[in-house]
């Protein structure tokens, strides 16, 4: 079983590529952080991270993808071309015959930082317990995206 | 030159597909308002409008797509999902080569309302006065898209 887990953005977008086998520990395939200049327009942007992320439904073939879903945030614009993003993202993995999953920080904050209460440093900690993570790990959107990806599996157990 | 506008939604999706020729007035070639279950889950619902828009895109060959953007409103959910709903557009019209134009409801007010203050049957008159439209309109979300393709043209006049 595979997941396809992203942390949604136009400027930087995580992603991780989760894999599980039976009573074996989860394994990270791949992460990385798309990224695209601001001196880009918007539709390119969201083109760029939508092709990557085509790229990688298509060479991994997940079961599903995960993604982190936020509705609020004091920056509205951000948050509407987020948004954006995430719906380009659900149209190519339903063109795909790939389901979507969405789940709120809070969710993923659970399920990947315990108490709720962990910063960053304490997440990536949780998150190398969790996960057989044998590359390096350069951005904190690929952890971003990693916890989507556990998250996922916390609610999918079966 | 052809434009299809759209007025986003994941319940009611207003399509419009406007033709120019040089010295004629703007025809109607095809509108109409795209419409999904509430018990439908919003990934499907999403899929149908994005599917439907493709099938548009593919058969009129518009030269551009033009929608509606909204940034802010009472019920920050629905437009979160409109978001995502126009994210779905961009990125099918990017990955088939149509560049995507957004305006603002007051935008397309302005341009199709005329003083700003008119109201829906204003708006309706002035859209038979503007368009050649030969068809029975059915549904406020078909004017709406029309008028999102007249603003177009008032911005893009040569």
């Amino acid at each position: 079983m595979r997941v396809l887990a992203i942390d949604p953005g136009y400027g930087r977008c995580g992603v991780a590529v989760l894999e599980r086998e039976n009573g074996k520990k989860e394994t990270l395939l791949y992460s990385a952080c798309i990224q695209t200049s601001k001196d880009t327009e918007f539709t390119a942007r969201l083109g760029i991270v939508a092709d990557e992320c085509t790229r990688l439904a298509k060479k991994y073939k997940p079961d599903a993808l995960a993604m982190e879903k936020l509705y609020f945030s004091t920056n509205q614009k951000t948050v509407m071309r987020v948004a954006e993003v995430r719906g380009a993202l659900i149209q190519l993995a339903t063109s795909l015959g790939i389901p979507v999953f969405e789940y709120t920080p809070g969710e993923i904050k659970s399920a990947a930082g315990g108490s709720g209460r962990a910063d960053k440093q304490q997440i990536a900690k949780m998150l190398h317990a969790l996960v057989k993570i044998e590359k390096e790990i350069k951005y904190d959107d690929e952890y971003d995206a990693i916890a989507v990806g556990v998250t996922h599996w916390a609610r999918h157990r079966h």
